[in-house]
């Protein structure tokens, strides 16, 4: 029972062990702080350093076993691997990179100055570096660029005893093996064979009476993103990956494919706040400033947008303040209504619920809703006006650019996610800022444009 | 080379498909769109029902297979799910339910009403009800609610080659089965025997000496959080389930836990949108005016509350129509810059990498950043407000607010999403709009009385 209660405890309170380090650290018990990290996990490891500000890092990283290098930069957000391996001499990198597997080695060499990346591959087995330059050839994006080159394949011809006599000379898998790949005379794939089938079928018939026919393939130009979505519908746990040719040039493993699917999912949130999702939570401070500022100045345009519609009604302005002091509702209003229908689009295009065939019908829905909604609040807010300020024209006013500011966002907030994604812009990037300078420009143009007209 | 490239192209152009089928069914073609859906897998099937308006959708749940409605309804979006089965008759509701997993078919039964499970749970044979009912006992967020019961058990005490042979007699293994759980006679986990393990190992060995240790076991209560990120740190495929005296009660796989990661992650940016992750994208218009009514409510507040910090200042609004124009662009920015570094700490947090040891360290970064980048937008806006306004005097009271608005933006950006999860408020849900109002409150106090002072 102690046992299963301490490796959950490992997740749970990975800050114990965080603070532990950091006082052992503070307190110069290096040796400590040395031995304790032999007795974790690489994965665990770099948890530590990730949520490590930078000073410790860099200590807890020369206090790291090099041998477990590899497997540690491998587990790190790139950030963080990026800034640990530019102050690591290269013949240190070669140390740290022996006996990573070649997907992950290729990962690394990609973040890594051209100089650096060939010594490294100077430093391989022959068979070893064509392996890695092989995976290097294919973007990164693409199944080619996160596949894995350690295949096992048998022939379709033997029977299943003879495939177990093979498997038990060669003494081990690759790790997450669930199904060797059955390959004709030419290497090209003609099925699979499942580790379940291979155990549970009598041992004298043949491969090719039981293995699942080769449909599975992945193609190696596949992008990352379309092989996770067929991982999650498919519920593989590995699948092969094919050239033009069928022939099989690799695999792909859930493990990688679970990374792609949270940063995929990350990248939304961090990118509709104008933040890169590759961003190290204790990030330099200039670096983070630097990239931020792109966002925040993208914003000022938006600001002065709105600001220069108040300035065309800077008279209506100044014969009543109370205008000014209303002003701010409807685009706030506006704005956060917006965003919940962008957030719905964004994630619909990701999740490839959102096409041709039914962007009507949820453009309809959208205005609907905001058609709804303005309703409700143009009431209350306009209520609330006339109360507070005792002027039924101005409650009035408030309340045609509320209805009429939600409707919009509606609208904007199914068109302008789709439109940016038909121009290959990003719409996690630029959909809510675009959506808020709309919402903003409108709010403000309706309320002080009816402002202006009737008082 | 059709083939692979057929399967891929399923995932890319999901919406020609739905293009053809929506064709179909406007012109009333249901005998041919019956017979696409017969072809497809369940998976695709569901895929193409979330991506359908509801009107559509219920003309396919009629034209689909009952076969496949078990299948179908597990591979569901939480809200899609929930309005089909509600219009199904429960004796149609028990026949789509034969053959699920348990732990998808618990899944499916805890969203229906009492007596529609009832009836389901009746009409099942005793072991299986069992087992549905073991999976019910437990809460749904923790590792027993996500577990599936179909577990594969040896002894310690025997050879490879009789577990072979017990194995072939078994004639097939539960999906995704990795590796196979040795119990004591008193059915505790005491490890276990892993299938590449068993096929590459010599078959006169017996099982405990190549068996690893059952300290992998998650206890029966951990969140499916925690859960998530062990297997995600720890490549797993499948994980063995225990209870507090180390019995084995089933075990957890990777396309579960899959589901359970882009939920998170999912969470997290609707959430900070106001939005609920479980929204269909095509939900009925009535049932999202609601709920997102409750988060523009929220907003409504927030906006009366930046609007009467304005209304304290109506003098000063009164006395210069100037200020009214610019006073949006400091609370703007602030809003913009705090929830960059919302969406950092509310990921951070979700990743386990801030807790008490650095969040001294973070708070210290993200104030710099705020003073630098605040710095850098005090002397370009304040320098646009003295070129467009002609006024140093305005120019520098903008300055000073920018740059005492991001510092705000900064400390708050990091303080609210922890002070939020320490008293157990999801910070993703309330994080970006208190941000928010205290930007707002604090940009537009600092704007406007500094401008009463000193004009």
């Amino acid at each position: 029972m102690a046992e299963p209660q301490q490796e959950l405890d490992q997740a749970q309170q990975a800050h114990q062990t965080l603070q532990e380090v950091s006082d052992a650290l503070d307190s110069g018990r290096f040796v400590h702080v040395r031995r304790q990290l032999q007795d974790m996990e690489p994965e665990d490891i770099a948890h530590l350093l990730e949520a490590s500000p930078r000073k410790s890092r860099d200590v807890l990283w020369q206090l790291t076993d090099p041998e477990d290098y590899g497997e540690i930069l491998d587990e790190l957000n790139e950030d963080v691997k990026d800034a640990l391996v530019s102050q690591m001499p290269p013949e240190k990198l070669v140390e740290a990179t022996e006996g990573m597997d070649t997907d992950d080695l290729a990962y690394v060499l990609r973040s890594l100055p051209d100089d650096v990346s060939k010594e490294i591959l100077g430093q391989m087995d022959i068979a070893d570096r064509h392996r890695v330059e092989t995976a290097l050839a294919y973007p990164e994006d693409t199944a080619g660029g996160i596949m894995n080159t350690d295949v096992t394949t048998i022939r379709g011809d033997v029977e299943l005893d003879v495939v177990l006599r093979y498997l038990r000379m060669k003494g081990e898998l690759p790790d997450v093996t669930d199904a060797l790949y059955v390959i004709d005379e030419d290497s090209r794939l003609i099925g699979h064979l499942s580790l379940t089938t291979l155990i549970t079928t009598q041992p004298d018939i043949q491969v090719c009476d039981v293995m699942d026919d080769a449909d599975e393939a992945i193609p190696v130009d596949a992008s990352d993103s379309d092989v996770a979505s067929l991982f999650e519908r498919r519920d593989w746990v590995s699948a092969p990956v094919v050239d033009e040719n069928q022939h099989l040039v690799g695999r792909i493993t859930i493990d990688d494919v679970v990374d792609i699917i949270r940063e995929d999912a990350e990248h939304s949130m961090m990118s509709l706040a104008g933040m890169d999702d590759d961003e190290d939570t204790f990030a330099p401070v200039f670096q983070s400033t630097k990239r931020r500022s792109v966002w925040l100045g993208a914003n000022v345009l938006a600001a002065l947008a709105a600001a220069s519609v108040s300035n065309m009604f800077e008279a209506t302005l100044e014969q009543m303040a109370a205008i000014a002091v209303l002003m701010t509702i409807v685009p706030s209003m506006g704005g956060v209504a917006g965003n919940q229908t962008v957030a719905l689009v964004i994630r619909g295009l990701a999740l490839g619920h959102i096409g041709d065939s039914n962007k009507k019908e949820l453009l309809l829905k959208e205005a609907a809703i905001g058609f709804l909604n303005g309703l409700v609040w143009a009431c209350i807010i306009g209520g609330i006006v006339v109360v507070w300020k005792d002027d039924w024209l101005l409650g009035g006013i408030i309340s045609a650019a509320m209805l009429t500011n939600l409707i919009v966002a509606g609208i904007a907030g199914v068109t302008i996610p789709i439109f940016l994604k038909k121009m290959n812009i990003d719409p996690a990037l630029a959909g809510g800022m675009a959506l808020t300078t709309i919402t903003d420009v409108i709010g403000l143009s309706v309320f002080l444009g009816l402002a202006t007209i009737f008082i």
